[in-house]
């Protein structure tokens, strides 16, 4: 029986793609799952995950860019914080995801990484990792 | 072994996110799982779900109206059916999540809710949830 | 015990939405699941899957040109290849999804297909399938 693990996430910036691959790749070998599914969820409603490119760190900059464009940080909101724009971008991206584990490992295409997507950094932030055996 | 659950949503407008968190915490206090995670799926082609927050509506109100703003009702669209936008708003939100379950219950941050997006109402509509059992 | 199985695709179009919803259907009727989910992981950065409307191919088209117009294909990216929007497109649709498993059958909704989104084709795609039982 696996038991949901909590990753802390520190951003620097505003909006931010941080790299956490490695973090669940070491979750996922520790479990002692061989095949299954890791399912990666952000408790948070300014935040994100995605996957995405991990080579090239200019894919992550034309995601944010295009989020900026598509949902500006200033327009006419209702909710009173100032970071509605979070909220929305949050939701595009989505706050849940599940990777493959095969072999005891995370599988991922060759040029995938998982990214944990601030949107209203910075700030503290927790990823949740539920890893499930292939029954 | 736990079985697909259904339940109902009626929504009264033609865009409304019907919060339905209480309702899928039942079902997972129900189910007797311990640790897992519960999937949700939307089986319609105009609505969706989302996790965001549920404590201020004007989030989800600022959620539907930047949707509005980025794929509007009327478009040069090719589906004859009038609800194109709601098709695609659909996808943009998605139509299944996974949220955890531990100690019996399903576990979500602080702020957040799930929302059941209803994109082309008002209609009955139905929400599929699968909990399973981290093996 | 479910192994990962993988399946090819091959798109013929720069974009493309291509139905493999019988596809999965095969993988759920042989893998001797009767209670769970299907987990679809796509593993490329530029490609990504979605459920939608599987009868009109017009919806498809509606959700294609939807994205070119928010995410066009020439744009002010940084990342060198040309294919900016397509990894954008790619986190907007998503790259994972989970569709229920029940009486040893994928079930989905009435109208409701599920689409490889070929983003920057054509090519020689892969996408992995990850089939859980209830515990």
């Amino acid at each position: 029986m696996t038991k949901l693990k909590e990753l802390e996430v520190v951003s620097e910036k505003r909006v931010q793609f941080v790299d956490i691959t490695s973090r669940i790749r070491e979750q996922v070998a520790g479990s002692g799952v061989g095949e299954g599914v890791a399912y990666i969820f952000v408790p948070h409603t300014t935040a994100a995950v995605t996957v995405n490119e991990g080579a090239d760190p200019t894919v992550a900059r034309d995601i944010m860019a295009a989020l900026e464009r598509l949902v500006p940080r200033d327009g006419d909101y209702r909710h009173g914080e100032g970071n509605s724009d979070a909220h929305i971008k949050a939701s595009l991206m989505g706050s849940s995801l599940a990777v493959p584990v095969s072999g005891g490992n995370l599988v991922l295409g060759t040029w995938q990484g998982i990214f944990f997507c601030e949107f209203d950094g910075p700030r503290r932030r927790k990823v949740w990792v539920s890893i499930q055996a292939s029954g």
